[in-house]
């Protein structure tokens, strides 16, 4: 098909999808003529990834881009793969530089990791989710309502079995498919956990009155 | 105290608390001359109180407001208050004109009401949440990967036993506290609970390794 038939099936603008070429995010099409370039079902594929990245999903473009990466260039195991896709995914990155004194730097994280079930306990320091643990302890620590002990043990437990149904749910076979499944679903089934959590905060409470 | 201790104390700048003061949500000190005016602790916690809700929890100010004015007129019981903070946090509502016909508004929502455990069955149509649940459904099926309704099934179960723990949770006997730990709790808990399950995909991949 010709750019403007993609650009049309794909919703996306023309500037946009020229955007995504000039970044290495989107192939260029084969070229037929000086002026002409013929595009596939592929290039639409990855056009609606891209627009699930960015669009849908709200990462930012350099996170989004480091998604298609991993993406692109498989390496090691899927499960390998799928540790570097949700490093990406993480608002923020543990730097290399300071490697080692994470339990440091993370001290609110570090503290948490203890009174998690042991299954968490697998080199977490080195891992971007730890970084984001940590600043969300320390919100809910400077609104005066830090989490005991307790509660961390309970919320581990159950998002423990959450996660492992979503990891066993993963398509097998495709690597490209498992890697989409995993991104995706890791940012677009938060806000469904967090509205069911809501709906559960007022079930309870309607059924108290 | 003085305001400009106040200022120091609560670490917000001058200007905001005025503009507090004039939109009500902090009630104006006790004038102990033309231009000067005494302010407490009351003032203080107020203050810590405001700041939680917008700058930590990220709140938009009228839906600060809100949780403000549920707490400043106590009505009915703590369920029933409880009920209307977690409302007013709601970042979608559904409007009371088509009131009745939530199921058409929210089809996805309502179709998911159906997998989820019976506990979630307590006229939900009408809450906020609802909307918000809507919404994320939405968004996943855009992106190609729509939950299916055994996943919600889970969800449904594991959340339902979180929000169990953190009702049972509050602080009883002084309705203000159990209201701002509910509150806070909902928004400041989840990036906790976001965090915990990242951690908990890493782990699983790690070990599947």
């Amino acid at each position: 098909m010709q750019i403007s038939e993609l650009v049309r099936r794909a919703d996306v603008p023309l500037a946009t999808v020229k955007f995504y070429i000039r970044e290495g995010m989107l192939p260029p099409g084969r070229s037929t003529s000086a002026t002409r370039a013929e595009y596939d079902e592929k290039h639409l594929d990855r056009l609606r990834l891209i627009r699930s990245l960015t669009i849908v999903a709200g990462l930012p473009l350099n996170r989004a881009k480091k998604i298609l990466a991993v993406i692109d260039h498989p390496e090691g195991t899927i499960y390998d793969m799928l540790g570097r896709a949700i490093e990406a995914l993480a608002s923020s990155n543990p730097s290399d530089e300071s490697a080692g004194d994470e339990t440091n730097r993370y001290p609110r994280a570090a503290a948490a990791l203890a009174a998690l079930p042991p299954t968490y306990n697998a080199s977490n320091e080195r891992m971007a989710a730890f970084a984001q643990l940590d600043e969300a302890l320390l919100a809910a620590e400077e609104a005066g309502i830090p989490i005991t002990p307790a509660r961390l043990r309970l919320y581990g437990d159950h998002i423990m079995a959450i996660a492992r149904a979503e990891i066993d749910g993963m398509p097998a076979g495709d690597p490209e498919a498992a890697l989409q499944y995993a991104v995706l679903g890791t940012a677009l089934y938060e806000p469904i956990l967090a509205a069911i959590r809501r709906l559960a905060h007022q079930n309870l409470t309607v059924n108290a009155r």
